[in-house]
């Protein structure tokens, strides 16, 4: 603690301190003129500036000032490109800069478990490593420029049906290797100002109560060192949260909440230390925001256009491409299909809702590429409603007859994802699937665009050609579109999700989103592809896919060495090369498999990625490095992070289902689990273990088995392996006895001991 | 207790009272000549005695006195026949008398969680409802001859790894619908003499310690009278299981349990009450036998080879049958191929293991039908090992060239499943995959015969015309196939577990066994079709699915009423018609769904089914009667069963996925389940609920949502649902206090209680 702030608190009155833990009104920290600490402003984002002037709500339904809206998380992450996110955050801080905004609230690090959760589209992606890491180089970004980030929703809030009220129960190796492990790597990498704790029970606790989530592990085993702020309304009561480590209410709980405080120290129930640890923390936090203020600050918008349209065009992901339908010839007449090409969905409905600076119109931008006179358009389907208008699918028909390629722009509708609800199907609507189906009457090129926040099913993807997923692509979406349609850049995106084929194929399927307020994670770390995987399931379109205009070949796989112990780490490095005639972008994933492992574990687990852009004919080394935890799971009965001593597979894919090269590795275990045998320990496992096996052989001839080595060997070694030793007293009849056992445990421990 | 009995214990020393508490040997209880107590004899069965003279074991490897062997429970399961499987409890029942036998130890009514349990061939289904009328009807039929039974392994022993000391984690609900519900129905039906506890842990308690099970569910909710035994070896402390309602360890502990009880009485660890209970429940048992001991008992093994026959021809499915290939003509010239048509595999291994009255040999069976001359035989493959003799192959082929259709006896050899240990993998041996593929090279008219205990995937089935799933079928096995071939009876079994497509298609497959001594049922109540149904996963072939060589047509579906209240039963009842021109049985299922329930359900579960016989063109009426338990589920929070009020379907299929009539019931609950309001309870429960609905719509305004409604109706309603009360606080900002809260929660109790 600062000598300032120690001093500011020495001075603070009961009610002043109260008063910090919660908020000034639906935005705003409460500020003491007094003592000159002043009052914060917050606003949604993350993904763009949702600061509102007016009338407040969480929920994106009043005006905010214009803001660049760039894609939303789905779109950046299936970017894989960190730098590329870093530039996003920096271009957020310095609006939040120009608005004297001090925190965006964001970005949000919730696992994708099910396609039904309403708000995917803000989170990026099934796979803690790859979700972690973008969040840390969006965090990167805008907290260097002096604004702070809120890190969201910690944790489990993986979907919006009764998300204030439901309670997730979720294994302890499951939650810290997959919902945790998402903001664990983005706290350790970028130290966000502040984490937003989510509305949601986990495992019983709410988590603005959970000292588990936001002290001892947040705090004591990540050193994070920001405030937790809660989810708008979250808090429960909030003195059990500021004991839990929650410092600020949000918002104004109209001073109920101080009132509350207050009588809680009053009373001794809540401590004057507790409450003086989260003024500290709030002034530290407010006080980073003041010292870094930039009064002058503006922003270019049509340079963060510029960006958003850049952003847009990575973050595509080219699904399909039959033929080489893409990229399209600027000479050939087009038909153009579907009311998002003049008015487009590019970003959810919620409290991330942005009014953007300027907005781009597909079909202007790929008139810009083709001219007038070789385009046409006709809108398909009634945005308002879903049902099919035949007098529309008649004009898209008479057009797409006319062309060389009709480009279908289709996807969700704003009702059917917004934060606040989640979804009950794939499909896309029904006048989509049936303008497909009029078009593909008369024309059999065919190109989607889709614009949607998170899967779709495809039955329909035999009528297309070309499919391009354009997520929600931000106020650009228009323009990023059009570079890509005609070859100007190369997608270069790839899934932060799989796209199953159909819903029931989803993990969480059986369990989402559970039963009254209780949902459970049955699927445990078998989420997305480490399920798909694991099950043999085919997907649409697997973790890790995406299409370019060129190609690219993999070579020289090489590992720094070839036997690690699981305190030393290892660097991989593999050649990527440019073997087609345009440049493009590849990204490269790093897959590590646990060859044989006593422990029930995904396939394969992400564990590396890396970007490169290159020419025609130019190649480039990638380095990855891998430590302990790319090769560990979590070990409950330790409480820590484990590596089993063995063999790994280090995979080097385009995609999750399309590995390129892979090699192997010995990693050898520096913390040996203790064991200690018991009346049940089993014979197998004495035999399993070299202190103990030469003993453990001895026991074949008590248990009378001897026969049955040779009348069916494998039944004998299957008995003697299963047979727990207290059986040698029941078996044995009368030849081994409860003295005789305890002997042998004293024996069979002291040699595991080494003693 | 009657006098006599009172009277004996009155007599009987501390020591003689343990000594009944453990077995005299292998397979006898101990006597107590002074007091004329007799020593009693148990033998493994279930499906043929083993009663053994020599050397004892629980393997099946040392000799026992020749026996009757009937198909194994998979099996006789798949004829879907009580009547059937009562004859053949008699059977075994006049056996056992005739050999002095006091309790045939079966029949195992152990749920099929995974194909690869070692052991699923002595189990009879994926289904509860299935598995125990099965198991009810073998208990009446045996223990009509004065003998007991020994319903088993009691409870959650669905895999033989580790199962001596594993430990299967069960949630409530799943416990009760799946795995209890097969042991359940059986108690209720049939009063087995004895159940044996299983090896294992149950949810951290071995069965053997578990009072939950031995007592309070097993014979205070379900009436049971008998004694429960150990599994051979599954006492773990025999205090502990004493006192939780375990009266007999087997086998002998050599004087170590008598030893360990006298110690308990005398440091009063153990009550004598709880010892004379015990001893009170062993002599009931032991009189009830010599009771109803019939000294001149025999039996005509001939007359009981016949019923083996009879029960395999209804146990065999018929599978696939293209072009109608089956039944054979006589007149057709054939190739019988694989060893299994000489040495068949008929019974699995282990403690079921039988020593056969005789024989079958289906080649010989075959000759019988279409003489001497018309057929060829070649070996196909070694027993022994699973290596490719291609010497063996092309003799196979040679034959298969010169004749109208190739049957090829296939299957699983002893070492691939038995008792003690599980399979890894759905795979036939390479070498009969190899003797298909040669066949198939010179032959189209394939007929396979498999002999296996539990499902096999099917790669090959598209070189085949005919399959015909022989089970285990008992020494009549060779008669049986014989006279299906031919058409001498029609094939009439169905299957009672589902045959996945692979063995990651399998609900258990990311949890079984487990991980160490653990195994999470992390599929819950979605076991077998329950989960094939509801992920929308094709199976192979699907639960219930069996073919004929005639036609039923099916008609008539008929319920009593339209509405019912959940204490009162409904008649459902449906026309069945030979529309074929043979004679043969049909199984008609009755499957029931609700329609729309608030609790995570299958989409449909058995809950009847008839079996009847028919002439070409003959109809008969089936008759079901249903239950409050045939729409219930366990409801843990009151810890009964319960039926949700509203719509109910009754489906009448030929299979689980061949649906042929169905109709609707209204099921009215008569136990209303009490709910309590809380600060969490969400607005959306209040309005769902007519008794304070409308003071829920109150509350719109508080939250100050109102711009909401026109802009995004969706999210408005779905914020309003989910919003917790105590959200009035946080939201209203200062308009309503925690003391309208309690006031409000004070009224909405009141108004739901109808106060």
């Amino acid at each position: 603690m600062t000598t300032a702030i120690e001093h500011l608190i020495s001075q603070m009155t009961l009610e002043e301190k109260a008063g910090l833990c919660s908020g000034l009104d639906f935005w705003h920290t409460k500020g003491i003129e007094r003592l000159g600490i002043p009052s914060l402003m917050m606003t949604d984002g993350p993904h763009g500036l949702r600061k509102q002037q007016g009338s407040a709500d969480h929920l994106g339904l009043h005006n905010s000032v214009p803001a660049t809206c760039f894609p939303s998380a789905a779109g950046l992450a299936s970017s894989w490109n960190r730098e590329l996110i870093g530039r996003v955050g920096v271009a957020l801080g310095q609006e939040c800069q120009a608005e004297d905004v001090a925190v965006l609230l964001g970005p949000g690090a919730n696992i994708k478990r099910s396609p039904l959760n309403g708000r995917n589209f803000e989170y990026f992606s099934e796979d803690p490593y790859l979700s972690s890491e973008m969040a840390a180089f969006h965090i990167q970004g805008v907290q260097s420029q002096g604004v702070g980030t809120s890190l969201k929703h910690f944790a489990a809030n993986n979907q919006e049906h009764r998300r204030m009220s439901t309670n997730a129960v979720i294994d302890e190796r499951t939650l810290r290797e997959i919902y945790l492990a998402s903001f664990e790597g983005a706290v350790l990498k970028s130290q966000p100002w502040s984490v937003m704790c989510s509305y949601n029970r986990v495992n019983g606790e709410y988590a603005s109560e959970s000292e588990t989530l936001l002290t001892r592990i947040l705090r004591d085993e990540w050193g994070f060192e920001g405030v937790v702020v809660s989810d708008w309304g979250a808090v429960n009561e909030c003195v059990l949260a500021l004991q839990a480590g929650l410092e600020l209410e949000m918002p104004s709980s109209g001073g109920i909440g101080d009132a509350k405080i207050i009588a809680a120290v009053n009373s001794g129930e809540l401590s004057m230390e507790t409450l003086d640890l989260a003024v500290e923390r709030m002034l530290s936090f407010i006080f980073k925001y003041t010292e870094n203020r930039k009064e002058q600050a503006t922003f270019s918008a049509a340079e963060h256009h510029r960006l958003a349209r850049e952003v847009a065009r990575e973050s595509m992901v080219l699904l399909r491409n039959e033929d080489g339908i893409l990229p399209l010839s600027r000479e050939s007449r087009l038909a153009i299909i579907g009311e998002f090409a003049r008015k487009p969905r590019y970003q959810g409905g919620g409290s991330s809702h942005v009014n953007p600076t300027q907005l781009d119109d597909a079909f202007a931008e790929i008139k810009g590429y083709c001219g007038a006179d070789k385009l046409l358009y006709a809108k398909g389907y009634e945005l308002e409603h879903d049902e099919i208008n035949e007098a529309l699918l008649q004009e898209a028909r008479d057009i797409a007859a006319k062309v060389d390629t009709a480009v279908l722009f289709l996807g969700l509708p704003d009702r059917y994802e917004s934060e606040g609800y989640d979804r009950s199907h794939l499909s896309l609507p029904e006048s989509h699937k049936a303008l497909i189906a009029a078009v593909a009457e008369v024309q059999c090129n065919i190109v989607v665009i889709l614009s949607n926040g998170s899967p779709v099913e495809m039955p329909w993807i035999g009528k297309t050609k070309g499919i391009l997923e354009g997520y929600l692509g931000g106020q650009a979406f228009g323009g990023a579109v059009a570079d890509l349609l005609f070859g100007e850049v190369s997608p270069s995106g790839k899934l932060a999700e799989t796209f199953p084929l159909k819903l029931s194929d989803n993990p969480s399927f059986l369990n989402f989103p559970g039963e009254g307020d209780l949902v459970e994670y049955k699927e445990g770390v078998f989420v997305g592809y480490r399920y798909y995987d694991k099950k043999e399931i085919e997907p649409l379109f697997p973790f890790g896919f995406g299409l370019s205009y060129t190609q690219f070949e993999y070579s020289g796989l090489k590992l720094s060495k070839h036997s690690i112990l699981d305190t030393e780490s290892v660097q991989v490095r593999v050649t990527v090369k440019n073997t087609g005639t345009r440049a493009g972008k590849e990204i490269v994933q790093l897959y590590v498999s646990d060859v044989d492992s006593s422990v029930i574990r995904p396939l394969q687990e992400l564990k590396g990625f890396g970007k490169v852009e290159l020419q025609p004919g130019e190649a480039q080394e990638i380095a990855f490095e891998l430590d302990k935890r790319s090769f560990a799971y979590y070990n409950t009965s330790i409480g820590d992070w484990h590596v089993e001593s063995g063999l790994f597979r280090i995979s080097i894919g385009a995609s999750s289902r399309d590995i390129r090269l892979s090699a192997q590795l010995e990693v050898e275990s520096t913390t040996p689990l203790t064991v200690t045998f018991n009346r049940n320990t089993t014979v197998g496992d004495l035999l399993d273990n070299p202190f103990t096996a030469e003993k453990a052989k001895g026991y074949g001839s008590i248990f009378g088995l001897e026969g049955a080595m040779d009348d069916n060997p494998e039944m004998y070694l299957a008995m003697m392996k299963y047979m727990p030793l207290r059986a040698l007293i029941g078996f044995g009849g009368g030849k081994y006895t409860e003295a005789d056992l305890a002997r042998d445990l004293r024996e069979l421990n002291a040699l595991v001991a080494g003693e």
